[in-house]
């Protein structure tokens, strides 16, 4: 790999720099992305099409020094290819028409044929790797058990949570069925992206923080946990780090850290300098500048950045990032300022390394 | 007071049985509630009429054996009565017609007249406290500064409150303007509140939990710590304690503790047993049941709410709660096996107390 500061942070290896890349870096604040989307009609449309895909995965990168790019693509493609009917309403994020709400869905719920149905996915990794010709690393992704079930359950986005928290206190046995099987298709899912090319495995939590720590530990990180032990951790002798992120998981680093992951995201409610003394030298962090400060003014931009860099200080082992996906409204020059900053003003972290990435 | 716990428990003393009463609890999950609302046409109708206030005030105290009674009424009576134009829009919450967007917004903003303008929530309160005749004690609220800004420059609830982000990260001067008057009429309200009868105050930060740890102490927390200093404490040699409350605030108890609150409210994302080994003997503790829970069946409740008892443990100091406010669809009869089993089940951890309330 030419750039390979992103994998060496996750292994909490020496760089020369912190490595950057953003969540939803791919996407609506790209005026390229706006484009390709009017033509395509649909977000679905193009996380469907490889080509498609690959193109938007590729677009940031041609903007921005970033030090890795994601797979573009949704957490929802597992339901989907179980055949619960995804679709998006505008306005109202991901619907599904055939939500999981009795016994008789749980069980009925057939695990998909990945190699069949998620081909799409897989495709496009192979083309974004060709392309990139590695440039930089390729990160694949998943929802958690847990978020998929929130949106399988629910139907879609919701204000509390209700039905998927009456199956949990009412029903747990049932939502433990539903959660084993979800990773025996996220596992097969994220080794055939690792086979496919991914250099990289992130797993998303963005609903686990809604639950209380005992809920969390036993509906969201044990599955989490069962997913990091069963991926591919290398290939050909390469590691493969992989990455687990709950939002508004700050509470609860301690126990992240049983899921054995080489890193944990963190959004931007926590300081990563207590993060990093809660964590040690376990793990690596990723993130965590709030998102909405990129809708503001590059000095603002810069200033923020660089307490990020200096809270974490001279340590191995911080990919830098935000704590929550870049939203549509952000220039994409804030970016450039972002990604640019982070790296001259980071190589004063690293200056001791004994080794250069 | 002849049922004291509530305010005992707040003052660290010893107490019988751990109090409980529950954020809303004066709300849509009552029969009685959605009768009168009918009625009434408007939430808003029902606030500003003191009469109705304290009717509805009073309808949980006649189901549930709760230790205190808290005002019916709004975290955005403030707001209002500053002539920002609230209103309610089903299904979308409350909404202002003059959002505080410019600096001339903010500096146009004159503080209300309290004792004119908010003279319906003090009416309503010397009712309540006719009705009660000194049975429980009655709390008075009012938003956090930051919260109430959240909603006066959005101009309603919001996903991603870009908005107010976007001042504070590049105005934040002129956010300080608008923070410091916002508190200016909280004090004064909540004096009022105090002399018309209100025996405890506790301050709702809805929207802290969104900020960067920096940015809630600078934004969130400076406030109200200005407000718990300059509010009465006590009124005629009684003490009148006070509650902060944070949503999603957990990683933040210690410097919630610069407030100089007598409790601190938790949702229910962190344990009570670890935010008590946090906070230590130094303040009292409020809460926390996911609301959640209020849907599930007696068998669950009970369990649940006995987790939280025992956790707490054999301190003084806790008052139970929920971590956030009761949801419409709660059944009341789950309300009314709460209630008993905290008391029921929680004498067994005050058994040693020298002195009973």
């Amino acid at each position: 790999m030419k750039n390979n500061r992103f994998i060496n942070a996750l292994l909490r290896q020496p760089v020369d720099k912190t490595p950057i890349w953003l969540m939803r870096q791919a996407g609506r604040y790209l005026p390229e992305y706006r484009k390709l989307r009017e033509q395509a009609g649909a977000f679905l449309t193009m996380c469907k099409n490889p080509e498609l895909a690959c193109e938007v995965t590729q677009q940031p990168l041609r903007r921005f020094e970033l030090d890795a790019a994601i797979i573009f693509s949704d957490i929802l493609t597992i339901p989907d290819a179980m055949g619960l009917g995804l679709h998006f309403v505008t306005g109202e994020g991901p619907q599904f028409s055939k939500p999981i709400r009795t016994a008789k869905d749980v069980n009925n719920l057939m695990l998909p044929d990945v190699e069949e149905k998620l081909s799409y996915v897989t495709d496009a990794i192979k083309l974004v790797k060709h392309e990139l010709a590695d440039s930089v690393p390729l990160i694949g992704f998943a929802g958690s058990p847990w978020t998929l079930a929130c949106y399988m359950i629910e139907g879609g986005p919701s204000k509390n949570y209700q039905i998927i928290k009456k199956m949990l206190y009412d029903a747990p046995e049932l939502l433990h069925i539903l959660l084993e099987k979800i990773p025996q298709a996220t596992i097969t899912y994220l080794n055939a992206q690792i086979d496919a090319g991914a250099d990289t495995i992130m797993v998303f939590d963005t609903w686990g923080g809604i639950l209380s720590t005992a809920a969390y530990q036993e509906f969201s990180l044990a599955y989490m946990t069962k997913i990091i032990a069963a991926i591919k951790h290398e290939r050909a002798g390469v590691p493969i780090p992989n990455i687990i992120f709950t939002k508004n998981g700050g509470n609860w680093l301690e126990t992240m850290l049983e899921a054995n992951s080489n890193a944990i995201g963190l959004d931007w409610t926590i300081d990563i300098g207590t993060a990093r003394e809660r964590v040690g030298d376990k793990v690596a962090l990723q993130g965590n500048l709030d998102p909405n400060i990129m809708l503001s003014n590059p000095k603002k931009i810069r200033q923020q950045a660089e307490l990020i860099l200096q809270d974490f200080g001279a340590h191995p082992g911080h990919v830098f990032n935000l704590g929550h996906g870049i939203t549509p409204e952000v220039p994409p020059e804030n970016v450039e300022i972002l990604v640019n900053h982070v790296h001259e003003y980071s190589a004063q972290f690293h200056a001791a390394s004994p080794s250069k990435a």
